[in-house]
């Protein structure tokens, strides 16, 4: 009975304040779940997630629009405007960290102020607040990548795998070694940490290049296609990158068979997952087409999308990896037109929530020189800020076929994104990376990031123009 | 630039793992979010939500085709659904209550199967993941109440507001008269007791009779918006009556100023926006018109919802009754169609998690007739459940209208849902409620949920018949 009264949900429980005018009575009713002090409201808790969802919509309608009217990506307004409203300047959105129990937001304050959250239930609303938004953000490019699949042509991606492979692996090789080496050479970086940023030198966000190809309406292009299929290849190269460098500084020797666990699962996972969804497509769509209750494409598709993230997740690759294969498989059906139609509004929901996001959590002060490591990392990030540059166009170079925007390849590689967050992360727990060195990483990750949505509009406005000469 | 690295989101932290072979080295990195042993690691919480996510969209699906296969509504599919995977029986979907920290569900056992989730993170994930889904399902319903309002009529609802206003008072005051003279005085409860049981036969569940409307194409027929308009005085109605009824038993007396307060900021914040609403609507729908970015319609009627139902429950009143406002203003406007058509596929995504969750939530060990209190609770159940059907069905009937299905009115005011149960739980916080007077409640809340959207079914059946009737 305890158990169903538990369940009375957040929804409702601003009744309870109502009818008791106050909180003091709630923490006298120990069977509530709500009750507790150390617990957060669950209404509190929804209070602050539509505050945040406001302030991330708006930071994005303002940003894109802004964007678009000087001629830039919206997608570059959306992180902009995250760093307005994030942890850097005007902090409405700020993320709860473990162990910093006094740290908040102005949205906190807010609901402070005008709901009746107790001053010692502030960690803990912070911090749900935090999560929820966390993972709406990381739903978002999980739809974002589902919806990328969608647009992608599985007979393209094939089409021009073998040239992604190789602009996937010079990516990582050309980066990796021109960074590794003038680190040493030039910097007198000793080994382990030069291989780090070595390491991060070599990530690609598919998320940023994606959207800024769809919002260019590249997608289905040849470049496009091949930057996407580079970008997936580089993920997993990504991944196992990592792998090695964290064996070779934690042991020393490199774990054989965990790289070869990742490179057989990933092959076995996108390969079996397009092979089992193009033999149970026709059955899928029989489904479908039988089903009476709301939204049946739409959902069923999501659980699709859902299930082979999860299994993306759970055999260490990374869960877009399995939207985006989910996607690509739904693509191929004859329902795909359909799909997209109605994929479109849930990702204009949710993929803002994870640009505005990424952009609320990067901490410009990186970029302050009054911070001696700064100043130091400052001369240390424009080397690897030209390498990161180089290393990817080196790599869009490498493609041979005529007609092709190589330029607009190597740029669509150069977003470093969260993935190059990712291998900071681990160099700084690890130790080996000193305060200049890790600034600088962070510096490269930041502005590779933020240029490579302006940089894709430049080198591709030629080849948006050129079709419309050719049909004129 | 901790606080940068941190930032590292949850997303791409299976590269860690993928990196380190495991969770040991993790624990060695004191800078990272994701590494005390009490924090939940946002990848694992991903997975946990897809999975969560996966099992209400099967629940839902499967309960809802196999009830449109018999012919019932639905969102019935949904609610039994919800059981079927919920607390009561599979406990695939469950929900984390502080203080239990052994709780869990298959959900968590099978992410500490197939992911690298710690023991000792287990209760932090499961909480995290808890929390997720039920904002989500609070997502939901709000969502849901944006799309009826998006399909109310403002002219109908003012147009039959005397009639609903008249329903809602009667369906007020009948059950709660009944019920609590017929305890005092058959039963010879306590009057205190006796006052919580009769307040919780007030509620009404706008959300579930909205729903099954909405199911019959009812919505904007007459009943409907009566059924509609009755259902939201009455959620005022029944915030006022725990109101007092708190106060009551709190301090013996009633706290006229707290009734006063939230009379008229109900008032207040109904009209006022509307009023406001109404006046600002040109300029909006020029703006949205003037709006290049993706979504433009979508997201800032979003923000509106989302601002209006903050404002509900900010000021002591409920978040869906500003979700329901917000609906009801941006109906008015000339772009109404359109964002009907962007809201449908975000409310398919959200409104079934919402019902799934209430069904999850819900314990029928209360029906366990094995427990002595049961037994006990049972017989006056049977009153209670008597009163609550008579008492809104009487209230249907002081419509006064021609040619009107007074009995569908009364049937649609039946279920209690969520609202009910505020009720049992502040009374059983109180200590005022016997076990078995507690059952009866949760019985009466059950029963009355989940019979009402069959119910509904058939007493509309010959209307909706009836106008293809008069136009064949």
């Amino acid at each position: 009975m305890t158990n169903f009264l538990t369940g009375v949900s957040g929804l409702t429980s601003n009744l309870y304040s109502a009818a008791l005018g106050g909180s003091k009575f709630l923490m006298d009713m120990p069977i509530l779940a709500t009750t507790t002090e150390v617990e957060a409201d669950e209404a509190i808790v929804v209070a602050g997630v539509l505050l945040s969802l406001i302030v991330i919509y708006l930071a994005s309608k303002i940003g894109g629009e802004i964007c678009v009217k000087i001629n830039l990506p919206p997608v570059l307004g959306d992180l902009v405007g995250g760093v307005i409203v994030g942890v850097s300047a005007l902090k409405l959105l700020a993320f709860y960290e473990p162990g910093d129990e006094s740290a908040t937001s102005l949205i906190m304050n807010l609901l402070e102020k005008t709901t009746r959250l107790e001053p010692e239930a502030i960690a803990a609303t912070f911090q749900a607040q935090s999560e929820v938004i966390t993972i709406f953000s990381e739903l978002g490019v999980i739809i974002l990548l589902f919806e990328i699949g969608l647009e992608s042509e599985l007979k393209e991606l094939i089409k021009y795998g073998p040239q992604a492979a190789i602009v996937a692996v010079v990516g990582v090789i050309a980066p990796f070694s021109a960074g590794t080496l003038g680190l040493v050479y030039i910097f007198h970086t000793p080994l382990i940490p030069a291989i780090f940023a070595g390491a991060a030198l070599t990530a690609t966000s598919i998320g940023i290049t994606a959207k800024v190809l769809a919002e260019l309406g590249l997608l289905s292009a040849k470049e496009g296609q091949i930057i996407i299929g580079a970008a997936v290849l580089d993920d997993i190269l990504g991944i196992i990158v990592l792998a090695v460098v964290a064996s070779l500084v934690k042991t020393g020797e490199v774990e054989v068979t965990n790289i070869i666990y990742l490179i057989v699962s990933s092959g076995v996972f996108l390969v079996g997952a397009i092979l089992l969804g193009r033999f149970l497509a026709p059955y899928y769509v029989n489904l479908v087409k039988n089903l009476k209750t709301r939204g049946p494409l739409l959902i069923s598709a999501l659980i699709i999308a859902f299930f082979l993230s999860y299994v993306g997740a759970a055999i260490q690759l990374e869960a877009i990896l399995g939207a985006f294969t989910a996607g690509l498989v739904l693509g191929e059906t004859e329902l795909q037109k359909e799909l997209e139609e109605q994929v479109v509004p849930v990702a204009d929901f949710f993929v803002p929530i994870f640009f505005v996001v990424v952009g609320a959590r990067t901490n410009l002060g990186v970029l302050n020189p009054s911070v001696p490591s700064n100043r130091e990392g400052l001369i240390i990030a424009t080397f690897l800020i030209t390498v990161a540059i180089i290393g990817k166009v080196v790599a869009g170079f490498t493609v041979l076929q005529e007609q092709t925007n190589r330029l607009g390849i190597g740029v669509g590689m150069i977003p470093r994104g969260e993935v190059g967050l990712v291998f900071a992360g681990v160099g700084a727990a690890s130790g080996a990376l000193s305060d200049s060195l890790q600034a600088a990483i962070i510096m490269m990750v930041i502005l590779t990031t933020f240029i490579s949505p302006p940089l894709l509009r430049v080198v591709f406005r030629e080849v948006v123009s050129e079709p419309e000469k050719v049909e004129g």
